[in-house]
């Protein structure tokens, strides 16, 4: 095993990380993506509709942060993932992002099922966890940016943007309600340790459920 | 490992779902079947009374989609599962379907409890994870088919016929109650990935219990 | 892997659902203790206070089931499990039995307490799964007989002794109140089998908790 | 395997160790932290910021434990965790201590959430694995000492100094709220099995969950 996911390959740590977030029940039948920054303006991201438990190096397109053109793909017949959108505007927004990881899990959806409808984010419980994200302070108020869910990924992408040109969010993670979060990195590992402490905190959420 | 469960041996593919479903608490003991279609007018079928986390290529007969006759066997003593006439109802329903797995989970058991005694389907919540059975509406009103259990399984085969002659279900799968689903497709793999997403709804359904 | 538990050596098969059943948080520490018939009048049981993660096939008494005696050891040092005295009853009210499982679940501690202090039974769900105890009944009414915990063991051994010798349970198992299960067989892979389907039915117990 | 954590060398136990309980969810991220006592006078303990699923023999600092003075590290940039000031209050109080391990998990914190705010412990249920803590009672009352999590560690490790040189706990483990349990014992293995069974009656607590 590697020290770290920073020694891999960005593709192989990808592989590695979508074989254990499918193992752990984030990324069910298809659902999910992850990409890596292959350079300023390129990032590496899952092809569309591939399980990821048997993800595979060549399941990746290479894509331009600029427009979103694909100028790469391991397979002629791959096409990038419908959520590229997604992963490009957070590469553009945030310049030191090297990874982003995006994975459905319950515990995401039932924990933003207790925002009320057109909430536009999550307060977190004030839990040792949030350190994670690099938050220190004695009882932290932190509210994960939260959005609608819509047919139209694009369309999420565009608010995803308007929203943190706006305001940058207090952390490096949203949510999508009845979808799950996304979350990135200035290393695939940091984004890696990040995505599972916030599966943490979601699971704290939702194990208090009345 | 193989890139998708369809690269492998229709058997050897199922023996590994086979494990991977047992190792997930959908399996226990004995519990479930899997099938794949061999041909047209066949498909194969795990043997009764297997433990199913060491399942073996050799527990599997060949059977007749037509009647349900048995045509070959692993071994001389085997008998096809008690839940044949399910697998043999869908394939003839549904030419295009290749496998179709039945598991027994404790989430499945819990979601159909939810509906009341008689109801003939469980409405899904219209979360992302129906995607993942070619669902691409905005907030998508789902009902997933519904069956009592019976000691009698033909009983339930010949009810699930009959319902399903009338009108397709809006999705290939069917839930019998106390009991667990049964998921089919066009291939081993999207047949494996829709088991997947639709356990996902049940835990997020049962997730939310009050 | 062997095709059946019964395929292998009756320690090793032991050891191998030691290491399944700690991963699975069944045998959390020391807790548990695992038996097999070596002939009408021995069984192998582990040895007191082993982590049964890490189970070794030294790591074990044989046991004479008229006296309890021990009568050879793997290592000089190790004493029986204090839970030998049930493993014996089970072993002479049985003659069937080869095998004896007895794990510590929170759902089973959770399921138990389900049932009024001093309730001599729990009476469990008419699911599917109870065909895993060879119960064929449309809506079967089955009352696992439920014993309250003691600190002095050999007490809980002889109240299982006078109530099975009056009135044989309804199914080969057993629940000791805040503690845990005890499943028997007629061999090694049907009592693995049946404690698995025992956790699945306490599992969907206390899921349907208000 | 090795028979026993014990039979290893201490750090590559603690690596064991480590990966273990991140894969069960207990070390998120870069959470939670393992220590281990390499003579009377001295300790070795996990340096700060490792993601622990990936955790290597050269991720421990030894330090002192009479004034937390760092005397050897693996790597050169290494700096000890942020809790050691827990862990050598541990090794100073209780000299039979060989191991401590601090982990984060869901169940500690929701079971934390029960008691009070100010309180100063939480009363364990009287399960039968209660006696993973050599606690040999019927209906045993044990109260496990609770501590208010701040963001000042080291005030932390003082406020369990002075609690525990005032009157020793009736078990070899403390919980800080929003954080997770601390647990230490005369060996490697009898720590692990100890965080096991906590671990097992937090669970307990929080299942019942109204």
């Amino acid at each position: 095993m590697a020290r770290s996911l920073d020694d891999l390959k960005p593709r192989i740590a990808l592989v590695e990380i979508a074989h254990d977030f499918h193992a752990r029940g984030w990324m069910a039948g298809t659902a999910g993506n992850l990409s890596a920054r292959a350079d300023d303006g390129h990032f590496w991201i899952t092809a569309s509709g591939k399980p990821k438990g048997r993800l595979e190096e060549n399941d990746f397109l290479l894509v331009r942060v600029q427009d979103a053109e694909v100028v790469e793909r391991g397979r002629a017949e791959d096409k990038p993932s419908a959520e590229t959108m997604i992963h490009r505007a957070i590469y553009e927004l945030f310049p030191d992002a090297r990874a982003c990881l995006h994975g459905h899990s319950v515990d995401a959806c039932r924990a933003a099922d207790r925002a009320k409808k057109g909430a536009r984010s999550l307060r977190l419980p004030p839990i040792e966890m949030l350190k994670g994200f690099d938050i220190w302070q004695q009882d932290p108020k932190v509210d994960l940016p939260l959005f609608e869910n819509l047919l139209d990924v694009a369309q999420i992408a565009r608010q995803i943007e308007t929203r943190f040109r706006k305001k940058k969010p207090p952390l490096s993670a949203l949510l999508i309600r009845g979808h799950g979060p996304t979350v990135w990195g200035a290393s695939l590992q940091v984004a890696y340790n990040r995505f599972e402490c916030l599966e943490f905190v979601f699971n704290y959420v939702t194990r208090g459920a009345k």
